[in-house]
């Protein structure tokens, strides 16, 4: 099976510029074939304030009232994507800036309101892979951003790792797909402070210890949690990174942290 | 050669959640092959006006400083372009929000700035009729708006007018295409007081007079000129009229006014 990439980029890469020009570079100059997923940087919150429309995290996750899902649309599909693509074209590379509403290639669930009630946030239901399939074939890079579609039709905002995660889930019975989550550190650090103790490898009895130790947590535990599902159900490869060691990655170096079911 | 609908959707049909369901209805029943483009309604406007990012209008264009291209982004790629597009979804139509940066599929070059300087301001030169026709042969309804990408891969704001019309002009080589402009009145009229004085029926010839004249002013000018350049670049109808009257169209009714060239 033919090697497939889905890198999931976030404000770590989006935020800078330059490093979302590198990262861009890289992807380009590959030659591999590569899902792009991209978060929203902190372009919602800035909007948000100057527009005095208030926000509200629960566990890291925003509260989406109607005016906040206007927004993310905005920015998340409007303003971000297509940068991103603009931003391949400028290397040659042809790229198409989806979200899941497009072509209904990600259905959500309105999340059950009766715990806490985020609002206009989807859990995904299915991933259409023929889309996705369509594109990667004819060598373009498809960029997904994190607004996906209910089975009402409703634009709903969903968590970006998770979507990469189900985007490999649904690959891997065609290819054999690596879930990069590209993240501010080098990788899992041992000492946060320490930007050279990353941890090579986390397996799943390493997670559960770590989190006892109180040594990851936050939003790290999700981010773990969502690699460890994509694993066991056919993903190949997930692993934490650095936007800027991609390069090294695509070069067969092993950086950031590794992470394995066992 | 096959019939294909490029239809042109602004703020007479967008500003109004009511009208724009009842055309994207209209749209996914009519059974046709149609691509539907779109401009911005009064968004951009109005949050510019929140945002208190001055807005300066020259002859009906916008003048697109860096940060009106931002708002124009995520206002014409994001929002509205994926309320379209779950609006299609939601009867059951597969659809696709693209700008002319994806896939490069519409080219633009920046707008000459010895005269005005309109700043982020593209005027098409070339469209790519693969892109559309690859869609548009899987009965995927193509939602465009008028954000278009240059040659150096830079975002440019594009009037949806003549985005419509460049790509029917680029699709008529395949198939015999109907340009047709959604307008707030029910067409051109003879009385802009009287809304059931539509004329029937504009020639090349009758245009020039009507000039003379000043029955014609204003945006109604440009709006004129792109369907007479469309006409002659092989369109085989161009019209304007009324979303309302959509339906009426599709039923063989000749709604709204008819531009022809002889």
């Amino acid at each position: 099976m033919e090697d497939l990439f889905i890198i999931k980029i976030g404000g770590e890469t989006i935020n800078n510029p330059e490093t979302l020009k590198i990262c861009l570079k890289t992807i380009a100059a590959s030659g591999r074939k590569i899902i792009l997923v991209h978060g929203g940087g902190k372009k919602v919150t800035e909007l948000a304030q100057k527009l005095q429309i208030p926000q509200q995290m629960v566990e890291g996750r925003r509260i989406t009232s109607a005016e906040t899902l206007e927004l993310c649309t905005m920015v998340y599909a409007g303003l971000i994507n297509k940068n991103i693509v603009a931003g391949l074209s400028s290397k040659n590379r042809l790229a198409i800036g989806i979200s899941g509403a497009d072509l209904n290639c990600i259905v959500s669930k309105k999340r059950d309101v009766s715990v806490i009630n985020y609002g206009f946030v989807g859990d995904i239901v299915k991933v259409d892979e023929m889309v996705f399939d369509d594109f990667i074939s004819k060598n373009i890079f498809p960029v997904v951003n994190s607004i996906s579609i209910s089975e009402e039709s409703e634009l709903l905002n969903t968590n970006a790792d998770v979507m990469a995660a189900e985007i490999a889930k649904a690959m891997s019975a065609t290819y054999k797909t690596h879930l990069i989550y590209c993240f501010e550190k080098n990788g899992v650090l041992k000492d946060i402070a320490d930007e050279n103790s990353v941890i090579e490898e986390i397996s799943k009895a390493d997670f559960t210890q770590m989190k006892e130790t109180k040594q990851i947590a936050d939003g790290m535990i999700p981010k773990l949690q969502t690699a460890f599902r994509a694993l066991y159900h056919g993903v190949e490869e997930a692993r934490i990174l650095k936007s800027d060691a991609l390069q090294s990655y695509f070069n067969q170096k092993k950086p950031g942290t590794n992470i394995i079911l066992h």
